[in-house]
């Protein structure tokens, strides 16, 4: 802890990294309370998914928690669109920093229909709003820390900046919002999000920091591993499983890793403990008010086929990539060059892609291999089609 | 018309500009058809304000224009939000082009406390995301006319252009959607809509003009001018109400015309015939497949001071201008060049700003002066409070 003890509120703080996210504010001393309505679970039953990792209920994790390290953490139950709710519970814990997880995170999700791309933006647009209004009703120097995704961005010809472009245009010069194409109804309501989080900053003062995340792998924090029933999430499913995760899960089956196209597609990655200590990081170094400041959230950036190449370089056995054709509308081979250097001048010291760390994803996929259901690693969604039949996993 | 008859679906047909472009297409022998769900004269009844000219129901203008013209316009009542219902109804048409106006059209509305800021965004973002997905599964072909704001781009230091703009940036170049940093809720939720709409073109080649309108002022078209049954509404209040319309009758009541902050503001504005002729060209040279075409949909721009100095020069009798306290929170001083090209190369005559129309309007004020309420057009909503109370003007 950087000297100031931080009351912060985690919403979506069941999550795949939101609990590990509280776990560690708590465990450096911060006062932790976590928010959330248990959606992301509902939407594993409705997907026919699970987590590969066993995962308790909120209150077992918190009571695990409370019993490793004899810290406490709040829970407040509720959701996001129910504007009262949000305004209570801002006003119940007073908090310092909000934590914002709380959205629905996947694209292939956003895709599968007309009403997941409905809910999706609904969900997270207006949860953001009421978050928004809540911070300006109660306490406009309360500093709103927010999951974007580098997807915002899409994959434009230029180089990507943090948030912003300084433009020169016609023989004049402005700072402008960087230009977001995205790749998705998904990626579609964090552009929607952002856009309205650097209003708020600007008519009310608010302060924010709206993080671009890239995509994270492995499942293990300092904290997580201290006790079995601490563990996060682990989803491989092709609609919320991430890539990097999803091939380890591949090796481990020993099927073929399943390149979408031709693989040329870059990303920027983060270890799971490095978007732990930037959300510490950016929480206990908070925006001025009035400042929307955007950090670019990973460490390295790789193409999928790169990516895959690494997991199968990685696997004691054979392992054999396999190119599927691409369920999305995206550039297979393009420009991408990213700045991050926002959260290494606040201290962040990246943890990289290493044989040790999918070495250890091996191992913690090889303990849990009987629960994956390899059917719902198939790529169901198509970005072309209007609905998508969901494969039925269970 | 121009050669071709394409059956035209008008959404929010039954609005200010709906009403007027339908009659205007239907005139010059497009088959046209109406939808809407009469949400704008229940926030006219929420907020105790009215019309100054009286409208009749959509069925009786459908009648009078059935009798006036020979024409048939068919008429489908219900909400965008509901996506079966515009599925339904885009199937039961079968249109070669989609008119949406069908969106909350109010900067102040949208601010008046965090409901009215949800249920905008959500209303429009919906409604919108409701169309794409009826035009993707029904005809990919279909022509969508979606209007924006020039509100969507706020007021950069650099030229505006028309939805994109070409950077060059390190070294690269890339063609990119142009930066967007608007001034409410309202003008947020556009943005939303716009890349929405770019991202379904790009992703199933629909075909889409985006219409960044400037401010409208007038009452009267050609088709509406043939009978009073025909009128459009004219809003005059501090919520609905436009900013040269309301100056037009503050000079009739012979009150200060009420200028926010200094009034150095500058806003595109267009007359509402030329609104209804930008929607007819828009319609008749549709956007090719895959297309996201901009346009910036004003005639001239002018500072907010200007356009009171214009309307006080134009009133025979005595006028005032007064400087309020600005209620937005926005720029008062600032540059603006936009460009507006576009329309003009499919067409476009515009009908500038003149005194025998700010003329006219005086006479249409002067009818109906008996109608107007004063108290309703006080700026009661604050863009800083989180929540306005509104005049009671009734």
């Amino acid at each position: 802890m950087n000297g100031v003890r931080l009351r912060i509120l985690v919403l979506g703080g069941d999550g795949y990294l939101g609990w590990p996210t509280a776990l560690n504010l708590s465990s450096v001393g911060h006062e932790v309370a976590i928010v959330d309505n248990f959606v992301r679970r509902r939407w594993d039953e409705e997907l026919g998914v699970d987590s590969l990792v066993p995962i308790l209920t909120l209150d077992e994790r918190i009571g695990a928690w409370c019993r490793a390290s004899g810290k406490r953490i709040t829970s407040y139950v509720g959701d996001l669109c129910d504007g009262e709710f949000v305004a209570t519970t801002v006003a119940d814990f007073d908090p310092d920093t909000i934590v914002h997880y709380a959205e629905q995170s996947s694209a292939p999700y956003s895709m599968l229909d007309r009403s997941h791309a409905v809910s999706t933006q609904v969900n997270n647009v207006v949860g953001t709003l009421n978050v928004l209004y809540a911070i300006a009703e109660h306490n406009r120097d309360i500093h709103l820390v927010k999951l974007g995704t580098m997807g915002e961005y899409g994959t434009p010809n230029i180089d990507i900046e943090e948030g912003w472009l300084d433009v020169a245009h016609r023989g004049r010069t402005d700072r402008v919002l960087f230009p977001k194409r995205p790749g998705s109804f998904y990626h579609l309501s964090k552009v929607h999000d952002s856009h309205n989080i650097e209003f708020a900053c600007r008519i009310w003062g608010l302060r924010a920091t709206d993080l671009n995340q890239g995509v994270v792998y492995g499942q293990e924090t300092p904290e997580t591993s201290i006790h079995p029933d601490l563990a996060t999430r682990f989803d491989y499913d092709g609609v919320f499983g991430t890539v990097l995760n999803r091939f380890a899960i591949q090796a481990v089956l020993g099927t073929p890793l399943t390149v979408y196209g031709s693989g040329g597609q870059t990303r920027g990655i983060i270890n799971i403990v490095d978007t732990v200590a930037c959300i510490r990081l950016a929480a206990e170094t908070p925006a001025a008010p009035g400042e929307f400041r955007v950090f670019n959230q990973f460490t390295e950036q790789m193409t999928v086929r790169s990516i895959a190449e690494t997991v199968a370089a990685a696997w004691p056995g054979d392992s054999r990539i396999e190119a599927v054709e691409n369920p999305r509308v995206e550039m297979e081979s393009h420009h991408y060059r990213a700045a991050h250097t926002g959260l290494l001048d606040l201290g962040l010291v990246p943890h990289l892609l290493s044989e040790t760390l999918i070495g250890s994803m091996f191992s913690l996929i090889e303990r849990h291999k009987h629960r994956i259901l390899a059917e719902a690693m198939r790529p169901t969604v198509s970005w072309r089609s209007t609905s998508s039949a969901l494969a039925s996993a269970n």
